[in-house]
């Protein structure tokens, strides 16, 4: 067939793709595989779990990204096993595959660290099927709450939101919009408006990457949308239909979302005797120790800045950077016969939306914005960071019914599986 | 509460909906119940069965249409049995409902004419659930076959569609654009472009409610794009991977498309103990003789044109016009206490597309359309009568997407009860 060196990419999200597509002229043959056929745009999973974006703006398909690389084949398949020595891959569904070059994209999933009933009874938010799954929810309770006599209906809509970090905090605000506008529009009969949203966080402020007074603006902004923001609380507890704090307080809650923190898949294990927070320890070059032919990027290694030697945090940002620079390394010592280099992040900003017109960001070295500013700012940005441009026409054009006209053409529950 | 009369809608399909919003004014109570909180843009199921459109384009929220109409409440819920001698609704899923006024808009669902095989293997196309279940499992056949040693892959990709119909005819041209254009440059490796598409019909000519040279132009158009039309051929028996005809020649299918015919729904047996074809007949008011209060329109109504007498056709346009006379007759007789008039269907024209610049239609009184102009006017129409200016505005960047750019943003394959 071919004799030129193989790399085998496991995972499509922002690290495995960003790899691939920095492949596009090396001499290779690149194999790239996804459990799904579509790539997740993680930060906006918030808004098809709040009926803002459908399902297919934020799950891309794959092929659109790699269509024009005639070096590489991508196959929909799941990861079984994962054996370094061997530099073999095997799957559930396909047949295995050895390399030439590994890399490991394979992200991260929920970590409920051991609350009781977070897992039964807790929706995540990391996969583009826990945000439907969301959505799905508390459309289902609204239409119950419809139905049901009016005292009841509130109570049905009550949400607690575990975790004030970015996921939390866009969740709520968009959920406070969901409910207390386009919901409360489409049922005035029902008393959605004294529903409550509440926001859980165990430290003393929220959205902590950003500083004391843009943590102080998101939960006044947050307040304002109508949301109850508990600081210094932690979850003790989650059952069906309520949240026990750590103080003991009991909150009703038939909707309860876990935005509060991540652990990887079993496979790290595969990788490294030495995992740090479930990560995998890479070196400068994003590879093995002991199997410079091995890359783990994105939300699953532990992998450390060239320059400030500080551990990388799980951003979508560093994970796409990351597998962008895996790929110009093997493209850089194969086709360019270079030496590579250490991995350095730019940190281009981060930021969070709370709402219509309300969002905060840090664009560095130095800008801070809150307000319209910031709100204004985080839709150029993402628009130009969604990949493809019919998405981009898409979450533009949603964007427009949600927040110019509260309409939400999303807000329809769909279980294709079931009669009819 | 309240003393208006309570008119009782069951479906919000094009009947039920256009029922509803014409009793907007009316001093009445309107309930209007549908197991689901979406209306179905019936005309356009074959395009999310083929990745054209979104399901939520097609599928959108009922409120948006009626939450300007202080008198109605929307709930979904299943119909499980109506009794109009009691005047007496019940739902599996929610408490009984007397009414007034009853409008019965329920639909019909797939006739496999008692073809072997076909319940169990064949893919209705009548719901947005049947679509979305033919999508995906087109969309995993490709997975399948990109999968699979190249010598099978164009075997797992052949496709049989029964029925000359619309149904039939739309959906072979678009899956021959899905699977030649798109999923060619999707899978350069694997021979896609060897897939066969059998459209099969029982009579002698493709879409009999045109003239003969249009239905010529349409297998014409049909075979330049890779479909085989099969005419005058029955369907025997349908197993999983192959479709026996008549002739007892076996078609290799692992995916076949039954659009075929209609019957109604069990409960049809409630209103009527004369059905016809599964129909319940109704006078020229689209009422019940013996419960003049119950009125039947849509697919599931066995109705005759006021003035041609001519049994009406189960079309889309034929029950939005009979919903809506219903809800102006139920107006007209309480609010401005006026006579009832007759049902008379206005034909304002019927249209099939092809493909990319190819459709074929007919304008009363006698304009003939084919190609071009019929694929143009077929866009234009079809926009106009899409509901809501965000499903517009999202089937017209859609229909962009893959008319001009052939990128198919839809294709991908979400079934969000997997885990993750």
């Amino acid at each position: 067939m071919t004799s030129v060196p193989k790399v085998l990419i496991l995972g499509a999200g922002f690290a495995g793709l960003g790899a691939a597509r920095k492949l596009a002229k090396a001499p290779v043959d690149v194999v790239l595989v996804d459990r799904h056929d579509y790539h997740t745009f993680q930060p906006l999973l918030y808004q098809v779990a709040t009926d803002i974006l459908d399902p297919e703006t934020v799950g891309h398909p794959v092929r659109e990204y790699v269509d024009n690389q005639p070096n590489l084949r991508f196959v929909t398949a799941k990861v079984s096993g994962i054996d370094i020595a061997a530099r073999n891959v095997t799957f559930e569904d396909w047949e295995d595959q050895t390399y030439d070059y590994l890399v490991v994209g394979l992200g991260a999933r929920a970590n409920f660290f051991g609350t009781p009933g977070a897992d039964e009874h807790a929706f995540p938010l990391y996969t583009l099927n826990h945000a439907i799954r969301l959505k799905n929810h508390v459309l289902e309770q609204f239409e119950a709450a419809v139905k049901a006599p009016p005292p009841e209906a509130p109570e049905m809509m009550d949400v607690v939101i575990v975790g004030g970090g970015p996921t939390g905090v866009e969740t709520a605000g968009a959920m406070a919009d969901l409910l207390y506008v386009t919901m409360a529009r489409d049922a005035p009969r029902y008393p959605i408006g004294n529903a409550s949203i509440t926001l859980v966080e165990h430290g003393d402020r929220l959205l902590r990457m950003f500083n004391e007074s843009m943590s102080e603006y998101t939960k006044e902004a947050l307040e304002e949308r109508g949301v109850t923001v508990r600081l210094g609380e932690s979850v003790a507890q989650i059952d069906q239909g309520s949240v026990t704090l750590g103080s003991g307080e009991v909150i009703n809650a038939p909707t309860t979302v876990w935005g509060a923190g991540l652990t990887t898949s079993p496979l790290a294990a595969s990788l490294s005797d030495d995992l740090q927070h479930g990560r995998v320890p890479v070196g400068p070059l994003l590879n093995l120790a002991e199997h410079p032919e091995v890359y783990v990027a994105g939300d699953l290694a532990w992998a450390k800045d060239a320059r400030s030697g500080e551990v990388l945090p799980q951003l979508g940002s560093v994970a796409l950077q990351a597998g962008e620079h895996i790929g110009r390394t093997i493209d850089r010592t194969l086709r360019k016969h270079k030496d590579p280099e250490p991995f350095h992040y730019i940190d281009k900003g981060s930021m969070a939306t709370i709402g219509r017109g309300a969002a905060v960001g840090v664009i560095p070295p130095g800008l801070h914005l809150t307000g319209r500013p910031a709100f204004l700012t985080w839709g150029a940005v993402h628009l130009a960071l969604l990949n493809g441009a019919d998405s981009k026409t898409a979450a533009l054009t949603n964007w427009f019914w949600t927040w110019m006209r509260h309409d939400r053409p999303s807000r329809v529950l769909i279980h294709p599986d079931e009669e009819d």
